[in-house]
């Protein structure tokens, strides 16, 4: 049987695993799809690196046209990472009529309109399951298996990195940047952790999925973001004593058809499955308006999980190939975006703030929250034991963003306030 | 657009959540597929029963063959359940080129090579995605996102009844008849519970999971099973106090080519992700070669969760009859089944003796356990208040199931044992 020829883009840790996996599996998958698949030719930065996976030299290549214009090659699989070539490789890969497996989520979430507009024109499957926490097949989940429902609400833990520095926070009661260190150390976290630390890798995701969920073309931009480097251990110590894990999450919600993506540091109650997520593991937790809850869980990144669903992605392309209907499954979204406004997004809240520590101060701040009508859970007032100002816990109910706004602006103005010390979306 | 027409065996509860999400989510459906979906006759028992879907009278009939030998219809949804006349309709709608889609466990389990076969031959789809776990994708992601892994193990709680019982008797420490009767009064156990709390349902969803997991044709009667019945609140007191759940699991492992599949009470170590699965809910944990620890998480039965992903199948059959690949997608298990004889499967083992409280007693145990190569986790020797014996709770290590049989023999003709209380597999 004629083998399926592969042209990989990378061969940095997920691309190693790609190797790996087509070759320690090659039996499993060609029962599969009814032929070998042969990798043929590997694009590398340099021939002469050492390499912990043995490829025959005569694979290897420097230069990308030997993948994207060589006509013996079916499939591209792209995992390189990084915006540019990277794009312009597949867009002439597609050109070329190649079909894409891709693992880039930076690529996905800026030129994913494009890049797939490219693919219908040309017939082209271009898939991208590992683009979202790693070995977790979420894509296909919402693209297949919730197909019929209609999602309502998508949280994501979807940073293996922040999760595993807030994991260590909470576990060993550690401070930021000592931990981020241990991350750095460990290779969990990169010498410029900026992207996975202020969100921005989280939102890239977060705008990937909400457009598969709500059928609309959620761009990064459309993300609001905050990250995880100003979480304070003791933030973390009053969640946990309140009940709640501090998570940096992706929050995805639709109310009829207005929607909104944020990307934020989350006090998540215990109770909720997505509390008990730690270290480097994924999850995503989708609610559909007829399924209900539903969390799927695992390894977000890392060599073989990554790998998994590349070759699972390769294994639909070669199957499709064998049938004939390339690039016709393709989800286009085909509803109008619309976001939420300020005074649509609703959450409850945690807020520390620092009053001078006397009579009525408690009833004036209650007030404001009264005014901008957003009701409390809980308020607490506890004297400081490190200085001479107290402590006031409050957890709001469900309330408005703009009304929050207003309540923070007028606390600005509010002179028995010293601080607003922290604030926090609370989940569950 | 020309709609595809779909005729409905059944109007229970799945049933009827199937017609609310078809009408219901009509406009996200058409989108997707390219047609209306029009559900044109639904088989009912009574056509004079009151029902809470409204239903235009000429959509019911009494006929089963007003759907299977109706030109007009395209897709057979079944979910009348059982096994007769359910297979014989299903085989006739395939004879008559007409795509399936069950909800059947019972029916995939014990003649799902049968129905494929067919399937195959008519070039018509079979899906069955709820006929395991209500509302999780499982088998498409076994099918699809795990394709290019070689599964490991796939540990189900995939029996809600028995889930909400263990729960409830872990929760309130209440007994097993107790709490039996108060899910029979809640409609979570039916009349007859023996086929969920025997273990028999659980096992069926199991079969299933293993041929698609494993590419081996597990049968049902490969299936080692224990049920609930006869789980003493005593013995879920023990497990929490020692860290641990007790879960109704099914277990599929495989090792090189050999496989073993049993649904047993397990205790679970609240460290594991399955151990924090309470009530209804279903989870399906996947561990596979390449991408390690795997979790999925969602309601396991009910009228809305479960008609999802009937749904779902349903939008994959019409884009498959729009491409024109239908009956091309099925997986048939490739490898020959070897199943692991009693030497090959191995676990871990928590056993309560009560024993004569003199000196020696523990020796003469232990002693045991050395001759036939069972090593000790632990083992803690107690007096009981109630009555003059004394209790002995053993921990083991990894130990094959023939020598445990060995042990438990001998313990029979060992003088100093008064009973063997109890005896569970332990996990995590």
């Amino acid at each position: 049987m004629k083998p399926i020829k592969v042209g990989l883009l990378g061969l940095g840790t997920v691309g190693t695993g790609v190797v790996r996996i087509v070759e320690g599996h090659q039996d499993d998958l060609s029962s599969q799809v009814g032929s070998p698949i042969r990798i043929e030719k590997v694009l590398v930065k340099d021939l002469q690196k050492a390499r912990s996976v043995s490829i025959p030299e005569e694979m290897l290549t420097e230069e990308a046209c030997d993948i994207i214009h060589n006509p013996d090659i079916d499939v591209v699989v792209e995992v390189m990472g990084g915006i540019e070539p990277t794009k312009q490789y597949i867009m002439e890969a597609l050109e070329q009529g190649k079909h894409v497996v891709t693992a880039n989520k930076d690529l996905m979430a800026l030129h994913g309109r494009e890049i797939m507009a490219k693919a219908k024109e040309k017939r082209c499957d271009v898939f991208y399951e590992a683009s979202v926490a790693g070995g977790i097949p979420i894509i296909r989940t919402l693209m297949e298996g919730f197909s019929s429902d209609r999602i309502k609400k998508i949280i994501g833990i979807v940073n293996g990195t922040t999760n595993f520095i807030l994991t260590k926070m909470s576990q060993e009661g550690a401070g930021y940047e000592e931990v981020l260190k241990e991350a750095q150390a460990l290779g969990y976290a990169e010498s410029d952790p900026t992207s996975d630390v202020e969100g921005l890798d989280a939102a890239r995701k977060m705008a990937i999925l909400a457009t598969l969920g709500f059928h609309s073309d959620v761009a990064l931009e459309d993300v609001d973001v905050r990250g995880i480097s100003q979480i304070k251990k003791e933030d973390i110590a009053f969640a946990k004593r309140l009940g709640y894990e501090m998570k940096l999450l992706g929050i995805a919600e639709r109310q009829d058809d207005q929607i909104s993506v944020v990307v934020q540091p989350t006090m998540v109650s215990t109770s909720h499955p997505l509390a008990a997520v730690n270290g480097v593991f994924n999850a995503v937790y989708v609610y559909g308006e007829a399924v209900g809850e539903t969390m799927f869980y695992g390894p977000g990144a890392g060599e073989m999980p990554t790998a998994t669903s590349v070759v699972a992605d390769l294994v639909a392309v070669i199957k499709n190939m064998k049938l004939g209907v390339n690039g016709q499954r393709a989800l286009t979204p085909y509803k109008e975006k619309k976001l939420k406004t300020d005074d649509q997004i609703v959450y409850k809240n945690f807020i520390l703030l620092h009053v001078e520590d006397k009579a009525g101060v408690l009833a004036q701040i209650t007030q404001v929250f009264a005014e901008y009508e957003v009701s409390l859970d809980s308020v607490v007032q506890q004297p400081n034991p490190h200085n001479p100002d107290a402590e006031i816990i409050i957890i709001t109910h469900q309330a408005s963003q703009a009304s929050m706004k207003k309540v923070y602006k007028h606390f600005d103005n509010l002179d028995v306030i010293k601080s607003i010390k922290s604030a926090y979306r609370v989940e569950g």
